[in-house]
């Protein structure tokens, strides 16, 4: 068990670096026995470093969200950025991705043939300069279109003189229990087929995208050329409680302080109200998750009630409370939102501070 | 209806000034009108433009959660400040409060006779400059003791040096349905009965502090002196969904825009997919609320699912999907979390860009 070091004051992140650099080379090693290209998703830790890891390791490029994450990689050195999402493009984001474009390979997603047709009319002749995927739904229903309706999208594109590179999908139905199986395979089934029909119109299909931390290692080659998960970094409650990890790969921890002690009564719970609430935990909490995220060296506790700056926590009747003032480690349910709260985040190795690291992309929504 | 301007990429979040105005006025003169001091609590918005305004209007001070917020607050020069958060002082934070306590008057909370006596410890001679305010739990069962402990933790706190104003409590069990009123009415009895026992074990009680934005108005003068409430500023679709305000008291929305667009089918739900997500909107959603927050113009609407950048919006089958690239206003659940998700806010009157403001207090969790 690592101890919280005297010089961190609670609440704070901590990154556990060996930990850390034990997840990335471990995706990186299982994907490439697979022979799967990874495109790790940046946008869990938003940060430089550990984006440089993951290219050390062996990563073909990374994955954001939105070009504001993009923009922040590439000025630390990314050269193959794949903004994951159905971007709406104006004028201003064809300024800033036609920029972007001078200065590394550029693919952003897209699920109509009306953001297509928006798309290349803004970037005119830099159109030809961005890459496009297409967006499959492959059964989480958020965003995507269904396998039958990517040639038109595509053909879409290609009149709006954007080049089409292939096909992706988020199997975010995946993030529940028993899931994650179901949900690779329907992504396979989504992504052979969406790709199958694209080769058959015409379109030459260089890469097909799937993946995400649950399904990552279930994703097959019979279909996906690259896989793009995100939160293997750090793991958290979720992964956790999906079984897709052990606290032994959780890398990434609050550190909180217990303010508040009741050993309670017959109209009061007994409880600790610790110093880490949705500020910095994040809200997430699924509907199959046991609570707002899990304590590191309690697995008997349960974080019942968030605050801002509060984290209620029931402890059972047979295990003794832990002392006011005590120092105790939060696994956040949800480690991308958590990340995202902070400026920076305290790097450690067996209780000693080795660092601090910037969260360069954080809060870039746009 | 207000229009989102032109100058906005989304998502954004936007504060509409002439609302945000109207609501600061009206809490203050409510208050004003029952005798009861207004300390609104600033963690809310977090932005020293909003703080003085709530001051020029009567307000007698600020709250805030903690002492990195309440540093940011004197730095804009706030002189009353009062750390509503039963803090665990260590040698760092007693030479920051130290600080504080040069330029403002500084009070905190307390809710333990161990806080007591290791902040006493910590903070030495300038123990004195310190408040300390008992924080009693009147039904929420987060922090603070019942009424009838409050009188060991005062007697520790004197003991520790600290000079003991009075008493507090967060009546959070109001923010549910039917709870406003039941709660209000927990909040005077146990504010009245511990401060009748501390004014009986002879302390002289000064300040008793209750509210929240659901109770504020609810709240009687026979117990408090003054209240606390935070979201009445902005409103958010909490307060909308509990009935505590309209739509019109909305100051705060996130713009957004329509970036995916599906009739469904037999197989995926009719819905649009909006690029505000929980990185924007926060992730809060209350076991009662309908949705991950609320369309300013469509009420029909409901957000079903909330990814980092995507909300998914059920829509009725007898109304219209807004068009692709369509920009909407949403109203985020929890205004408090969203605004700490960004470094600043657009401010905007009828339409019109006015300015944009810094979230000054960001991220300041310790």
């Amino acid at each position: 068990m690592s101890a919280i070091p005297v010089e961190i004051d609670t609440p704070d992140i901590m990154v556990e670096l060996d930990v850390l650099e034990r997840n990335i080379e471990r995706m990186a090693a299982a994907l490439q026995t697979k022979g799967l290209r990874l495109r790790p998703h940046a946008k869990t830790h938003k940060m430089p470093e550990i984006a440089a890891r993951q290219l050390a390791a062996g990563a073909v490029g990374l994955t954001v969200a939105t070009i504001g994450e993009a923009e922040v990689f590439a000025d630390h050195g990314a050269t193959d950025l794949f903004i994951a999402y159905p971007l709406w493009i104006g004028p201003r984001q064809a300024q800033r991705l036609q920029k972007l474009a001078t200065r590394a390979r550029v693919a952003i997603g897209t699920d109509s043939a009306e953001a297509a047709e928006t798309a290349g009319r803004h970037l005119g002749a830099a159109a030809g300069d961005i890459e496009v995927m297409v967006e499959i739904d492959s059964g989480h229903h958020r965003s995507g279109v269904r396998p039958e309706q990517a040639v038109a999208v595509a053909r879409a594109a290609t009149r709006a003189g954007l080049r089409v590179a292939g096909v992706f999908t988020f199997p975010g139905h995946g993030y529940a229990p028993g899931m994650p199986a179901t949900a690779a395979e329907q992504e396979q089934q989504a992504l052979a087929r969406a790709a199958e029909l694209l080769a058959a119109a015409g379109f030459e299909v260089t890469r097909v995208s799937g993946g995400s931390t649950p399904t990552a290692e279930l994703t097959g080659t019979s279909a996906a050329t690259e896989v793009r998960p995100g939160v293997y970094v750090f793991g958290d409650a979720q992964q956790l409680e999906l079984g897709r990890c052990t606290t032994a790969d959780i890398a990434l921890t609050v550190a909180a302080t217990v303010v508040s002690r009741h050993e309670g009564d017959d109209t009061t719970p007994r409880r600790v109200v610790l110093d880490a609430g949705s500020k910095i935990l994040g809200g997430d909490r699924a509907a199959w998750a046991t609570g707002f995220g899990r304590l590191m060296d309690h697995p008997e506790a349960r974080i019942t009630a968030l605050s801002e700056h509060h984290a209620t926590v029931a402890w059972p009747d047979d295990s003794g409370l832990p002392a006011l003032g005590e120092r105790l480690r939060v696994i956040p349910n949800h480690v991308c939102v958590a990340v995202n709260l902070v400026d920076d985040v305290a790097v450690v190795n067996g209780g000693t501070l080795v660092t601090r690291w910037q969260v360069a992309a954080r809060g870039r929504n746009s």
